[in-house]
């Protein structure tokens, strides 16, 4: 081996122990932006708190969007398009929503620029708005305006309506995908004419969501309702799907609300009954954002970098090319035709085309996540070999095996791969939730540096005490499992 | 025949006659508003300027969407997401593009609302942005900001962006889908090493957009280059497509710009060659938007409402059963049996199950502009037959068959439509170009009432009286036509 040789095997090595420093155990929140710049996702931009989607980090999205709407569809619901802009006075009527907004609303009051006096350009006095405008921070004002003319008649119920858009809260510490001042979303709002039928609504969707988190992002969670402290600000109820991150935090990763009738009060949706009487609508909300990609990333990757599950990945195998100059478009076209038979049985698969060396191709493909890496080779070539490595799993499972073969049971591995994400991190959530029986024991855990939720009696956050230690180690109640009927409430740390 | 039946049957006679007043001969601005409102495509909001894109008319767009997004791809660009705010400084760098764009548009100047001394909202004067931004009325800047860093090797070149996005651009005259403060698009941002390749690309993204036009929207147009006055500011060129509406105007439906290195230079946006040596990018920028479902409607409805091209409608077919309670779960059977077996053809069927009278669901599915209309009552299912009618074609191609005959044949029916629409309204747009020798020809064009275009030396615009006639007929230079190599000039009125 020579010395350079040498060098270079050592740098893998030192790579090999960890793509991404610092380690998670290091320090988790930079170890998680490092995630991000490795796997080429995201990064910050000239605008504060708003971040710019690369091309990698959004096609996880679209592919995260195409089945989310697929589900959204199917459940009734349509697509359509509201202003980006919300009038003052609309975000005034309800009382709650207000309070919860203002406080972070990008606010438009001019309508054009003009040469200032020192040069630069200033917003014109003479364009300046009679009302100023808000960046919707969320839509149920400007839609309830739109079903109050939509609504008259119970036939016209139950009216199922979403849009995807960009959404602005001014936040003052941002997070690339977990906080930012921009996002991306997809809102619904419908409206139903009793009670009852809302609430069932608001339960259902949450349903698709967890269905969302559960079958294509291998994320498990736990869903349940949130106490009335941590409602959505004008909602009755407030349902939640709390995953636990590998930090032990909890990050809400969705949540859908029962409105009532507070909305369709202040924005007039009512409808005449069969009974020919003027009633009430009511309403649900609920969303699911780009925060869910954080949710993912901080799920599933380890210290190398991100790990996909195969049904969202951009790519699900990617094929490494090794090659010399001298047999490029022989080991070229023995990958195409890999690649080929492999879209044929409708598989995502990138191939590396570039000249890079071939552990960079690697670290690469390991720092995105990619669920199946495939090599070849010359030597394989000769012997109708590939030899694919599991992202999840890693060099032990490195399987040299006939192409034949590989491409015949790459699906079945993948199957395999998301099933075993999901598996290690329900495990991982179930291992790290503790029933506790008093605050006592709450303080004990949170106090030794445990990582997780306790779950505890609801009737405990009535207690006094119970403040001042969510205080002392930031704590909330993330939700009130639905499994538990709502005696029972989960506590943590949260994103 | 019943005295109700007498006046439904006149009713319906009067409605055939035109179910859209007024109709395009008699005041065609009134007409298309009152067609999107009938075909239920969209609204007027409550923010001045900005349109709600309802359920049915976000659908179309759904398909536009798709249709494009696969062959932007397919040209190697990839999807990304970049902020909706845009520094007042990026805005400034470029000349000709502040020029352009100052003057309308939205100014973000606060991000917190407070209680005012009158007890309503206002901007927080304690959180008044140090800079403003704007909303953005295209990204070129803030895009460019990105490649400046992604950009450092030739290896990094070409570089193809692209993001489906919200604008906002501050206008007076409104008009829902022509010309909105808000509107949805898809703008992508290439950056290349030579100016030769940069140009090359403007030319090929506008003929996708020539293709999405032709294949799919079925609207014929022209294709060429913007005269110097037309060009999108900070562009070295402006390629079009221009489009004729029903009543002559032109809609430019789509540009695609060659940017020189204006924008390169303005944002840095350089990279180190293989001779070693730092050069200049050169970037290209190319958007078509909500204004194309303007442009189809203006295209290819009748007096009736809307006619969808197959391709791109939300339903291709729809089933309308025509039924009495007694015999509705029968009838309801056999047109899900009908549906399923169109479905399992590719075809996007939708069943009218309400409640309403069958001529109104007749008429609805008319206003709609579905391509092909299927009835079936009891009189039908004893002989296991169908009714169906075209709706570009109407009454005279109402035909009776068998089911499975239609089956079979729908597809080759819908085919024929798109054929048919594409046509029709490049037969339209042939007859109303006409070939002028001088500026005279032109007045007496004009002067005479004549809907349409006319093609005269690209010389003649440097004449002084050309600004007159301009100016006395509302006329501008839609494109000089690649097929003239820029000796020709097209010029109409426009939307």
């Amino acid at each position: 081996m020579t010395a350079q040789a040498q060098m270079k095997n050592q740098n893998q090595q030192k790579k090999a122990k960890t793509a991404i420093t610092p380690t998670r155990d290091e320090d988790f929140p930079q170890w998680y932006q490092n995630v991000i710049k490795a796997a080429d996702f995201a990064e910050n931009s000239p605008v504060r708190g708003c971040m710019v989607i690369k091309p990698y980090g959004f096609a996880l999205w679209e592919n995260i969007q195409r089945a989310l709407d697929d589900m959204i569809k199917e459940a009734g619901v349509q697509n359509a398009y509201f202003p980006l802009l919300i009038p003052l006075e609309f975000i005034s009527r309800e009382a709650e929503h207000v309070e919860g907004f203002a406080k972070e609303c990008a606010v438009v009051t001019h309508h054009r620029l003009e040469k200032g006096p020192e040069g630069g350009l200033v917003p014109a006095e003479s364009a300046k708005l009679e009302e100023p405008f808000i960046i919707r921070p969320t839509s149920e004002t400007i839609i309830g305006h739109s079903m109050s003319k939509w609504v008259q008649s119970y036939r016209d119920l139950p009216l199922k309506l979403n849009q995807w858009c960009n959404i602005m809260r001014w936040e003052m510490r941002t997070r690339m995908f977990l906080r930012t001042s921009e996002f991306l979303w997809q809102e619904g709002h419908n409206a139903f004419a009793t009670p009852e039928e809302a609430n069932e609504d608001a339960r259902k969707m949450l349903e698709i969501y967890k269905r969302l988190y559960v079958e294509w992002l291998a994320m498990p969670g736990i869903d349940g309702e949130k106490t009335v402290d941590e409602r959505f600000p004008g909602a009755i109820h407030t349902y939640t799907y709390e995953s636990m991150m590998q930090d032990g935090k909890a990050l809400q990763a969705c949540t859908s609300h029962d409105l009532g009738n507070n909305f369709a009060k202040s924005f007039e949706i009512n409808y005449q009954g069969e009974d020919g009487n003027v009633h009430s609508a009511y309403t649900t909300s609920w969303g699911l954002s780009t925060r869910s990609v954080g949710g993912l990333i901080m799920t599933h990757s380890d210290d190398d970098g991100v790990i996909l599950p195969p049904k969202i990945a951009p790519h699900q195998v990617v094929i490494l090319p090794i090659m010399k100059d001298e047999d490029k478009a022989q080991v070229l076209e023995f990958c195409d035709k890999i690649a080929a038979e492999l879209k044929a049985k409708g598989i995502r698969v990138s191939l590396d085309r570039s000249d890079e060396r071939s552990a960079n191709k690697m670290w690469d493909a390991i720092k995105k996540g990619v669920p199946l890496r495939v090599e070849a080779g010359m030597r394989d070539i000769e012997a109708g070999n590939v030899v694919h490595t599991r992202r999840d799993v890693g060099r032990e499972s490195k399987t040299v095996c006939s192409v034949e073969e590989f491409v015949q049971n790459a699906q079945s591995i993948l199957d395999d791969i998301q099933k075993g994400l999901f598996e290690k991190a329900q495990t991982f959530q179930n291992n790290n939730i503790q029933n506790v029986a008093n605050l006592a024991e709450v303080k004990e855990f949170f106090a030794s540096g445990q990582v997780g939720f306790v779950k505890m009696d609801t009737t405990l956050l009535e207690d006094s005490e119970f403040e001042n230690l969510a205080s002392e180690f930031s704590l909330t109640p993330r939700c009130m499992p639905f499994s538990d009927d709502g005696t029972k409430v989960i506590v943590g740390k949260s994103y």
